[in-house]
């Protein structure tokens, strides 16, 4: 098992390890003053995971009940918070309780979202069970709901108690749903950890096999890389925008398609841009979009604007992500593989020069 | 203007005087960096305040809109949390703008929630404008919305960045909420400050004819104390209970009356059997009940159960606080005017025997 420490105000821990769910009962107290826990969790984890989960916590004297919702981003808004917590409140649910968030960032983030509100505040811990939640979403505290309006546009800031993080439950997940964690994978080694860039470029089969080591390893430092910069940057006031890296474009992509492409898919896309935009820019000190490129290619993602999506129609999708940086779009470019610079409002023909070399 | 400090983690000022709305244009730089203003308010207060207080701002040049709703506690739902948040997602507000919380308690708690989790938190700021709003809710930071099930089930601490209070503006308030204010006065005076409660007593007519200099001196006098309370206990875990006297048995009454009775009343009742729990247990020095029963009977409060409630069926509408304090019942009671005491899980029958005491 490994170990890693995130220092925000309430600092915490992530343990990672393969099997480690069975770990979880004796670990618990620990963090949690209490044993009555709710497990929220989609109907489709409800089955892979939480079921088992919540035998072996009830097998070891906690007081446990699962509350499950349609799997999918679909559910992830206020409604599902409603109805989760009216559940809860009907099954006895007092601030002695605890929530454990079991599933992917769906999950992740309506049940740390509910644990924040839920009179007022409950403690609450994350089990991530799909490689993007593994890697990125349970870790830094960002919990949140979808508005018809746009993503995540209602949520607080609430780190858990705990992150447990058992690779042994990615058998299940579809080949697509590894890729889309791969993709932040990439992210964290391109944009702050060339080492880990190199890894990936050595392990890209193993990993698509589900190799338990290097499975691991990409998980421990992602999870390192992410806690190192939320723990400078609790609430994403200047450091946090570097895990944006690819993300700019790759938001665009996504509200330009409605979000029929799978993120990863997108922010593979907005990485490539955003490498070229750096060589484009006179930004990169080394070439950086091939090798990029390649590795990608390797992890089954695209490294092309899908079909059908016109390099000018982008720009106006980047509107939302700038209103919400003061007013100023700022871009995560490479210096190097594993070396990120912020740069602001880069020229419009330069993003549209390297938009169009990327469509097919 | 008087001016009070609340010294929670994030400390923030309440500003009292009459007339100061209209100084709330010059003063708000000190707080915001922002002159994109969200003012949130109900239907009825719109038109009394919140009309002429948006003019104002954009006359001094902040870009502001009003977002209300039905006035009432049956508003006070994650609905109208969503559908406000949606209309200024619309009107491009983001996170360079702010909140005005123009109202009562029930907008206070809606738009102090909204606030939390807009983006993830914008600043906002309380502009109450009913007495109970002006004496309570707008100060201490907890912010909520009802659920079927229950009252304030889900919310957040989250404290203003400043609170503005005008009497001025009661002069419309009906002479209903008007009293149901007074009940949280008394309750001050009584457990905390025997000065407010005397003072009280010789002001009572005062008040009630909406005289601007007692209507002053006991929103201050209310206001210190409850910032005093906060800023030693921000997010409830010991002392802030104080300020429950009167209000274990008043949510029981309001429970078991379908909350079809004014919390200011049931707080009365609630105040007065608590009173009287207290010479019967012994825990009181000097006669507390008899005096307590005279002041709110001049301010036209009830000091009796309403006909139809059985003193019988009132213990078992308490379990729902009581599940909130890790399963033990801590009441509040007087050791004399002005000085209270915990007292945990009072005999049952003891309780009893009071509320029939004081059933009609
Ligand atoms: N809070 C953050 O910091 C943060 C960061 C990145 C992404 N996110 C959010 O995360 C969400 C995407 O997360 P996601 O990709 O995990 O989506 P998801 O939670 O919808 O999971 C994807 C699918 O995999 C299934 N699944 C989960 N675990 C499985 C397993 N072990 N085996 C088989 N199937 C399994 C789920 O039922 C679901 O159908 C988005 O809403 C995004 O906004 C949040
Ligand atoms: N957050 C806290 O700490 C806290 C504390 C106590 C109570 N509360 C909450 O406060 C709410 C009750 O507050 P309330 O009594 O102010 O209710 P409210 O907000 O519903 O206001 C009562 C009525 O007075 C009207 N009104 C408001 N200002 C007026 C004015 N100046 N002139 C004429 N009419 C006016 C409103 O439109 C409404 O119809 C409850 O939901 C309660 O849970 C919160």
């Amino acid at each position: 098992m490994r170990v890693l420490r995130v220092e925000t105000a309430e600092p915490y821990e992530i343990l990672i390890g393969g099997g480690l769910l069975t770990e979880i009962p004796q670990d618990l107290p620990q963090v949690l003053e209490t044993r009555h826990l709710a497990l929220i969790t989609d109907e489709t984890v409800r089955d892979l995971v939480a079921e088992d989960l919540a035998r072996i916590l009830t097998e070891a004297g906690f007081r446990t009940e699962i509350f499950s919702f349609p799997p999918g981003e679909a559910s992830k808004n206020m409604e599902t918070v409603v109805q989760l917590s009216r559940s809860m409140v009907r099954a006895g649910f007092d601030r002695r309780s605890a929530v454990l968030a079991v599933g992917g960032g769906v999950v992740g983030d309506v049940a740390g979202f509910l644990a924040s509100i839920y009179l007022r505040g409950v403690p609450y811990v994350q089990v991530p069970t799909t490689l993007l939640a593994q890697v990125d979403s349970s870790v830094g505290g960002k919990t949140g709901v979808d508005l018809p309006e746009g993503k995540n546009l209602l949520g607080t800031f609430y780190q858990p108690r705990r992150v447990y993080i058992d690779y042994g439950v990615l058998t299940t997940l579809p080949l697509s749903h590894l890729r889309n964690g791969l993709a932040e994978v990439v992210k964290y080694g391109a944009a702050l950890d060339r080492g880990l860039f190199e890894f990936l470029e050595a392990q890209a089969e193993a990993l698509l096999a589900y190799h338990p080591e290097p499975l691991e390893e990409i998980i421990y430092q992602s999870c390192r890389l992410k806690a190192e910069v939320v723990s400078r940057d609790e609430r994403e006031a200047g450091l946090r925008r570097v895990l944006n890296f690819g993300h700019t474009l790759g938001h665009a992509l996504e509200a330009a398609l409605n979000y029929q492409i799978l993120h990863g898919e997108a922010v593979a896309v907005g990485m490539v841009a955003a490498a070229r935009l750096s060589e484009a820019l006179g930004v990169a000190e080394e070439p950086v979009a091939e090798r990029l490129e390649a590795l990608l290619l390797r992890l089954g993602l695209p490294v092309r604007l899908p079909e059908g999506v016109a390099p000018e129609a982008l720009p106006a999708f980047l509107s939302a992500d700038k209103k919400v940086w003061h007013g100023r779009l700022t871009m995560v470019l490479l210096r190097r593989l594993g070396e990120f610079v912020f740069y602001e409002d880069p020229p419009r023909e330069s993003l549209l020069e390297v938009l169009k070399e990327i469509s097919i």
